[in-house]
């Protein structure tokens, strides 16, 4: 199986992460590519560094307010008398139309949803490595089978002008918009145990990707506003989001069941190429705790999509350090049986 | 001069604050109600405590989910494993529209725009009797003089269904609907350091309450997102909210030219009582250090205001700890000259 990995990924390793009103160490630590890079290995992954596409892929999902402000914040902030070393938001706008600010402290709370995707001097260029990557994946995606990109930072909790869940530029919207560019029509299946809000978000009024995510249930787990049932889509839109969210704690019987009614959807969506944002958190030992899938159940995962026939590229997400980190990837993408 | 005060307004005692990604101590502490009493005092102040009006009068501007959520959520915050002693946001909601959260950190989020307004298990408390403060001095505001209000916590930062800013229950908005539930025509002079964007917020879109704001600019300043000269009210209340941000470092001049502009388009409302949000933190010594007003400033301020001739009512909003802060108020309240 084709990979793609810059090393430039590794860059970002932010210290600031606040949880229930506590400062507690970031779990989306630069140790994660080296643990997935060995995973990708043992299932057969060969990788490859990606070419330099521009900012052009990715300005086709972002907004140029959002790109400017990843690239010029930290310098802005750190010169804040008494600042932080990392940018870290302390104010939110009630709507998104009021006044765009022009102080730091706005811009930071305007673009940063929440206090998990604070911005360190190295943050865009490690997102931009990491979108490269799902870029790269994109071009190389084909009928002879799957292609994966360890993306790190991850990308689905972003949307087009909003980081937030430890993510900055949302990778798989980005591939995802990459194949719309050369004419291909494409579903997203998340598997992340997190719902894919940024995703969702980037896609909700548009009817020409589907979007499906499987994940906790948002009651009583992040990302809170997002990701119940639902949220169909809206406009143009409407329709083309799925939410399966599962009740917390649920096993790989209940994942497997909310996975065959995803891929009824996609089915009747017709996709050219299917998308998935592989998170590996929905195992029973990572630290966030919210389902319980095995790792047995990650290759019935990757068998059960493999089986469904498409040309897929598979773009990492979330999933943190555990001793299980690594197999729980090599056993997804051994599903795959290439 | 009649005064109103409680002394369960004092309990809240918030310790967490976070500026410029920094946790520092917060700045609105009980202290400042004991150097504002005094204040009032010298200026001839005679303080009673307000009677109960009950929860109606607050409920006529707050929803009853942001009412519930002030009342409950200590208790679910501090239920949850290592969580911190006050509520603290961490996770904001892209649109107000998206589902409403059920989980206490969504909730913290959804109702909680900043991290300067935390919520201890005391907090109800002292924002119910600071809310019932300014509904008595709006009962006793007549003809015969002005009336002042103890108000602490503040509340102009305050929204229906959000605080922010040390602000839990919005005073000033809480008297101008009492005052309109009797009949009165209301118009609200916010004399604040900072734009008040709650109350801006709760009449932006009603043209029966005149909301005016003299503040520091936004472009540099709290609140960030509102505060703008071009923000004019909107549907029915478009042209009912003048924003008039001056410079930062502005002095008194400056303030008193924009004051005169205030009072030019408060005549042309014609109301029937005038809601002062009374905030000393314009002065050249506040912690703030937005404008440059002086002591005597604020006796001027304060006579321009009486020679309007309004029935008026003073609502404290900020000011903060400094030597100046109890003679500010004198010189204010002085300006009254009764």
């Amino acid at each position: 199986m084709q990979g793609f990995y810059d090393e430039r990924q590794t860059a970002h390793d932010p210290k600031f992460y606040l949880r229930a009103g506590r400062q507690i160490p970031s779990p989306e630590q630069p140790a994660r590519a080296a643990a997935l890079k060995a995973g990708a290995e043992a299932a057969g992954v060969r990788f490859a560094s990606p070419p330099d596409a521009g900012i052009g892929p990715i300005a086709a999902v972002h907004t140029s307010e959002y790109l400017h402000f990843l690239q010029t914040i930290h310098a802005r902030w750190t010169a804040m008398p008494n600042a932080s070393a990392e940018v870290i938001p302390n104010i939110h706008p009630a709507r998104r139309t009021d006044s765009y600010p022009s102080a730091p402290v706005g811009l930071a709370g305007y673009h940063q949803a929440d206090t998990s995707c604070v911005i360190t001097a190295q943050t865009w260029s490690s997102a931009y490595w990491s979108a490269q990557t799902a870029i790269a994946a994109a071009d190389a995606v084909s009928a002879e089978g799957p292609v994966y990109a360890l993306c790190r930072p991850p990308g689905h909790h972003c949307f087009t002008d909003l980081a937030g869940g430890f993510c900055y530029l949302n990778n798989a919207a980005i591939a995802a918009e990459r194949l719309r560019a050369k004419g291909k029509r494409v579903a997203i299946l998340d598997i992340d145990v997190h719902h894919g809000n940024g995703t969702q978000g980037i896609f909700y009024a548009r009817g020409d990707v589907l979007t499906v995510s499987i994940h906790a249930d948002p009651e009583g787990f992040y990302p809170f506003f997002w990701g119940h049932a639902q949220e169909r889509g809206e406009g143009a839109g409407l329709g083309a989001n799925l939410n399966l969210p599962l009740v917390m704690g649920s096993d790989t019987a209940a994942f497997l069941g909310a996975l065959d009614h995803a891929l009824k959807r996609i089915a009747a969506f017709g996709p050219d190429v299917l998308v998935i944002a592989a998170g590996l958190d929905a195992h029973e030992e990572d630290p966030f705790q919210g389902l319980k899938v095995t790792t047995e159940g990650f290759t019935e995962i990757g068998a059960r999509i493999a089986q469904a026939g498409y040309p897929t590229l598979l773009v990492q997400e979330g999933g943190y350090l555990s001793d299980a980190l690594s197999r729980n990837l090599t056993a997804l993408l051994g599903g795959f049986g290439t």
